[in-house]
C-alpha cells in the first residue's frame, strides 16, 4: 500500500533508500508565489548533516539538495516540486554481513517478513536517511508557515537523565514567539540551549561511547502564532496529525501535547487554561493544552515533545538470530551516532511544519466567507 | 475539508453532534462474510454507556445501535455499514447558556473562530458523545481481528496518581494473550483491573467531587497474536497510525508505545529487545519496543497508552470571556463525568482495532506472492 | 476497499441498498454558513422520483430526507451533513427469484464474484435507488455553487435517435448562463427542453414498451459561470474527475466534454477556441473546448455529455445461467423504467456539481496571495 | 492541492516540467518481487520517443530513465520506486515569445489565472512530456499485470475520418488476448495495425501539413483476462476510474467503454449480454459492456476508447490575446507533431494498467476469505 506520502493539501512523498542512488521528496500542493532557492533548502539539511562532531556518525554525507522541479524565477509554480539529494558516501562493505542476522532494535526483521526480501545496504528504506528528504520538503513548509508569520522551532529538551527545566523551557519558547531563538547560536553539538545541562550531557555521552553503549533523550518543537481553528474537529484533529507526524520518525516512541503525560495526574481545575481578553483578543492565561484544544488550535504556542529511543545499532554485544535458524550474539561496528536526538531536532521541526502547514491549507474552506474571500474578484 | 473519515482501506467516517437527531458512521471498505448483529456491536457501546455509577455522568444515553446496511443475512456484505444512534435524551436547556461565552479546557473558542459559529448544545460535534460511533465501528473492527485470532483490549491504567504496576500490567496483558481477560469481570466501576489501586482510585475520586473538581487518568491497550509485518515504512507506521488514532480522542494530550517516555532516558542494551528462536519461531526475550519496531509489528504484543485530560466542564470557578468581550467566572454545573477515563477505555480499544485492521488489510498486497494467493483460482 | 465516497475536500460517502433500512450520504467538507433546508433538498430528490408518468417505474418511492447532522438553525456548520432516506416501500417478494440467476447487464455475476454472495434484493448496493443519495448530497453542492454565482444545469439531450440539435442545446446553454432555465416547466415526462423531440421520443417508447424492450439515450450537462483556473493539472483534472464522476453513474457507457468524440475527426484550426477580449476580461470566440483547457477551466460554459444504456431488466427473453450451472432464458417482470435517462437527469447534474464544488476548494491554496486573503485578518 | 497522483493502492505521483532539470514519477505501494529493469521501462518509452518519423515532431528527446530506488538485485522491494528522466534537449528559446500571450487550445490562461503566473517554457508542466513519467509507471503496472496473466495493448483506432472497421477491432482484440499482438510488428509510422487504413491516413496527414494544420483521432485500448469482479461498486468503480485515467491524458475529450457512444441509441435487448456458461465457466456470448458491468469486471476483454484532439499548436493563423490586453493572431512554428495521437498509444495503455493495477490490488479485501488466503501461515 502507498504509505509514503503524507498531507492532504500540501503533501509530501518520499523515496529512496541509504545505498541506492539517492533520495528525494515530492512536495504537491505548495501554493505558488512561495520564495525558494536551494541554498534555503540546504540550510536545514545541513542542521542534520552527519560528521560535525564527536557524537555524531563521521559518515560523511554531502547530502546537496537539487530542485528538480516546481520552483521557476525563484519562486514555486504551483505545481510538485521534486528534490533529490543523491548519494555519493556509500560504503556498502560495512553492511554486507547484516544481510544474514535480525539487528535488535530495528525493522530488518519486519522487512523480511512483510516483504520476502530487503535491501540489507544501510538500513534500506528504514534507514534515518530517508528523513533527509523530509527535513528538505519540511524546509519548503517553514517558508509558507514564515510567509504568515508562524515560527517553527525545535531543540533538544533532555539525552538521557539531564534536561532543560520547565522554567528554562518556558523561557526559549518566548525566544522563539520574539523570532529571538537561533539554535546553531544557542546551542553546541547536542543542539541542548542550556549551557550546563548539554555539558552534563556531552559527558553521559563519552562515558556511554567508552561503554560500547548509546543513548536516548527528548526533543520539544514549539510553533508561534498560528491562528486559531486550525486542525479538524475529529481524526484530523491539529494534535492527532502532529502525533502521526513525530511518531513516523525512526526512534521515537512517545509524543507529548502541552502538559503531556503528566495531564493523567492533574485535576481539571489544575489542568484548564483560563480565557481572557488582552488588547481585545482572546488568550489564555496560561498554556497546560500546548495551544491545542478539541483538536484545533487555540492561538497559544504549540509545544509538542517526542521521546526518542537510544541508537540500537551499539558496539556492545547483544543476543539475536541469523536466517540459518541459529541464536547468535552480535557486536554491531560502523559508523553510529551514539545519539540521534541533535541530528533528529531538525527532522522533529519539519514534520511538526508540514503538519501545521497543511492543516492551515485544509482549513481555509471551513467557511463560505473564506471562500468568497477568494472567489470575489474573479 | 473533510476530515472526519479514518483509515484507508477499512474506513470509518463519523457524524453527528451531541443534540441533533443522532449519531454515526458509516464504515467502508469491511470485507464481506464477517458475522455481525446489532446485539454484538451494542455490547461495546454498553460499556461507555454513563449513569452506571457514581463516578460516570447521571445523564441517560439508551445508545441503542441500529444497523443501516452493509449486513445482509448476519454477514457484511462488503458494502458501507452504516451505524446509526438516534439521540433520545437530549436537555438542550442545559447547554442554552454556554452559548454565550467560552468554557476552558473545551473547543468552543476554535469552533467559532474555525467556522463563524457553533451548534453549542452539548458540546456539538465535539462532544464526547461522537466516540459513541467510533466504538460502534471499531466493534466492527474487531470481529475481524477476531477472526483472524488477534486480541485488542484496554483497560484504565490509572487515575491520578493511582496506577498499576509494571509487573501486574504484564500480568494482564499476558491474560489478554490467553483470551483470559474480561474487563467488566476483573474490574469495577472504573474499569481499573487491580482491586486495590480501583478502590484507591475510588476514594480520590469522591474526594475530587466534594470539591468540584475532576481527575485525569491514564488508559492503556494492548493487541496480541498481531503477525509480523503489519505497519508502512514511513509515514503510515503502525505506531504512527496509532499516535494519530489515539490522540484524536478528544481529551488525550500523550501516546506511548511500549517503553513509552522513558526511552528517552534509556540506554541502547537497555531498550533494545534481543532477537531468539523458540519453537523454530522469531522471537523477542523482552517487549521494551511495545511490539514495533520500524513501525512495523515484530509479532509481540502490541502495547500502547493514552494519558487522558481531567474532564474541562468542573462546577469550580473559573475565569474565562463571554461573546461581549467581558473577562467573567463561570462555574459549569450539569450532568458531566468527574473522570472520562472509564468510558474511553472502549472508545480506545475502538481506535486502536481500527488502526490495525486498516493497516492489516494494507499490508495484503506488499508482495507478489500475496496476490498470486488471492488471484490464483480466479 | 473503501470505495463508497467521492472529494477530496468536499466529499460525499454514500451508504445503503436497494430493500435495507434506507440510504443514504454524509457530505463532509462543506464550508460552515450555507442554507440549507430538508425541502430545498427534497426539490431535488423529487426530480428523480418514479411512478410520475408511464415512462418511469410505478413502484411508489417517497424519498423524504431527513438531514441528520451539520446544520444548525438553518446553515451548515461545517460538520458533515448526514442525509437519509428512509425505506418505505419494499417489496422484497418481487426480487426473490432473481437469486437464482445473473441478470444479463446487471453486477449480479461481478458482485457474488467479488463478495462471495450478494443481498440480491432489488439490486442492492448497484441499485440505482444509491444515486438518491447522491441527489440529496448534490443539492448542497449546489447550493454552495449559486451562493457564488455558479449555475449547473442538465436536460436529456436525446432518447434513442431522438435528439436535440445543436443549435438548440446552445440556445438551452444561453438561458442556462442566464438563469433563465426551468426543466420542470420547460420539458415534459422525458425532460428533453423541444417539444418536437420530445413528442417523438414518447412514441418510439411507446412502440418499445408493448415490445418489452428499453432505450438508451444522452443527457447533457452545463455549468456556467465557472471562474478559470478551477481543476488540477495532472491526474485531478477537471475534465478526468467529471468524467469519473459521470461514468460513476451506473448505466453511463461514454463520457464526453465540448465536441467530445467529434475531436477524432477535426483539425486544429477547426477544433481551437480563439482568446478574445471583451469588455476587459479574457473569453473565447467559440467553445469546442466545453469550457476546458489542460484540466482546467478557460471561464467558458462547462459542456458535458453521457450516453446511458438502456434499462437492462427487459421482459423480452434473454440468455443468462443460474447458479446450478444451467444455461437458461428470463424474461424480467416488475416495476422497471423502459428508459432510465428522465430520472438520471439529475443525478448527472448532482455529480457535475459535486466534482465542481470539490474542485473549486481545491483551488483555494493554489496561490500565496489566496492563503493570505484568508489568513490576513486573523 | 496535490494532484498530481493517482491510485489509491498502487499509487503514482509525477513531477517536472518541460523544461527543468527533468520529469519523473515515485510509484509508491507496487508490491515486493516483481523483476523489473531499467531496459524493460525503457521500451515503452521509446515507443512515445519523437523524431521517428514525419508525423511526429522532429525534437530529440533521449528519454533515458533511471530507477532512482525501489528496486535491488532485480525486483521490486515493496518501497516506493523513483522513475527520472533528466531532460537534455531543451531550446528555450523557442519558447521565449509564447510568455507574453496565451496559446488558443493550450492550458496557458488557465495556469496564469490559478496560479498567478507560469514557467512558459514548451508548455511548462501541462506539456505532453508530462506523460513520458506515466509511461515509466505504467510500465511496472503492466510488469505486474502481465504476472497475473493479463495483458494491455492500445492501437490507434483512427485518424480524422480513417478508422479502423469493428471487424478489424474485433480481430485485433482476440491477437491481444492470445498475446499475438504486436503494435510495432503490426502498425507503422501511426500505430495503426491496418495497413490501408494507415495509409491513407498518412496521406491525409500529408496535406495537412501542407495546409500547417494538425488532425486528432482515436486510440482503442484492450486489457484481457481480466478477473471478475474488479472495480469497486460505487465512486471508484472500474469504468469510472479508467475515465478519470484516460481523460487525464491532455489531449483526450471523450472516453467510452465498450459500445460507448452507441448505446444511446440502443434498445436494452440489442445492448445486453447473455450469460452462457462455456467449459463451465460463465462468459458472456457479445461484449457491448466492454467487459465492465455495474462498474466491475465481468471476465470479458476491456475495451475503452480515447477520442484525442488536433494538436493545438499550429502554424496556421489563429486569433488569441497577449498580456498587454491587446487582440493578435498568432502562427506557431517549432517543432510540433501533427498529430499526437500515434505517441499517445502508449500513454493510453500506461493509464489502463495503472487503474487496472491498482484496482485489482484494492479488491484483494473484498472478502475475508482472501484475508485469510494471506494471513494463514502467519
Amino acid at each position: 500500500m502507498a504509505g509514503s506520502s503524507f498531507g492532504n493539501i500540501f503533501r509530501v512523498t518520499t523515496w529512496g533508500e541509504s545505498h541506492g542512488y539517492g533520495i528525494g521528496a515530492v512536495v504537491d500542493g505548495v501554493p505558488a508565489g512561495i520564495p525558494i532557492t536551494e541554498e534555503y533548502i540546504q540550510s536545514f539539511l545541513d542542521r542534520r548533516k552527519p560528521g560535525t562532531s564527536r557524537f555524531t556518525t563521521p559518515r560523511k554525507e554531502a547530502d546537496k539538495v537539487i530542485i528538480g522541479s516546481g520552483v521557476f524565477e525563484g519562486k514555486t509554480t504551483g505545481t510538485p516540486i521534486s528534490l533529490m539529494i543523491l548519494n555519493t558516501n556509500q560504503r556498502s562493505q560495512d553492511y554486507s554481513q547484516i544481510a544474514s542476522y535480525f539487528r535488535p532494535g530495528h525493522a530488518d526483521f519486519g522487512f523480511d517478513t512483510k516483504y520476502g526480501f530487503r535491501d540489507y545496504r544501510g538500513g534500506g528504506r528504514s534507514s534515518g536517511r530517508e528523513t533527509a528528504a523530509r527535513v528538505a520538503a519540511g524546509a519548503i513548509a517553514i517558508a509558507m508557515l514564515n510567509e504568515l508569520g508562524i515560527n517553527v522551532k525545535a531543540y533538544t529538551r533532555g539525552i538521557g537523565a539531564y534536561k532543560i527545566s520547565d522554567e528554562k523551557a518556558e523561557e526559549i519558547r518566548s525566544q522563539i514567539a520574539l523570532g529571538n531563538f537561533d539554535i546553531e547560536k544557542q546551542a553546541g553539538t547536542l543542539a541542548i540551549p542550556d549551557e550546563a545541562v548539554e555539558k552534563s550531557a556531552e559527558e553521559y555521552l563519552a562515558g556511554l561511547i567508552k561503554e560500547l553503549d548509546s543513548s536516548g533523550g527528548e526533543i520539544e518543537c514549539v510553533a508561534t502564532s498560528v491562528p486559531a481553528g486550525i486542525g479538524e474537529p475529529v481524526f484530523d484533529k491539529l494534535d492527532a496529525r502532529l502525533a502521526q507526524a513525530v511518531m513516523s520518525i525512526g526512534a521515537v516512541k512517545a509524543v507529548e501535547i502541552g502538559d503531556g503525560k503528566l495531564v493523567s495526574e492533574k485535576t481539571g481545575s489544575e489542568d484548564n487554561d483560563g480565557f481572557v481578553y488582552e488588547n481585545g483578543k482572546v488568550v489564555t492565561s496560561s498554556n497546560h493544552a500546548g495551544g491545542i484544544l478539541g483538536g484545533m488550535s487555540d492561538g497559544n504556542t504549540i509545544i509538542i515533545r517526542a521521546a526518542v529511543k537510544a541508537t540500537p545499532s551499539i558496539a556492545k554485544e547483544q543476543q539475536t538470530v541469523n536466517k540459518d535458524g541459529e541464536n547468535i550474539t552480535v557486536s554491531i561496528h560502523g559508523r553510529h551516532d551514539p545519539v540521534v536526538v541533535p541530528r533528529a531536532v531538525v527532522v522533529v521541526e519539519a514534520m511538526t511544519a508540514l503538519t501545521i502547514a497543511d492543516l492551515l491549507l485544509m482549513n481555509m474552506s471551513s467557511k463560505l466567507e473564506n471562500v468568497k474571500k477568494v472567489y470575489s474578484n474573479k
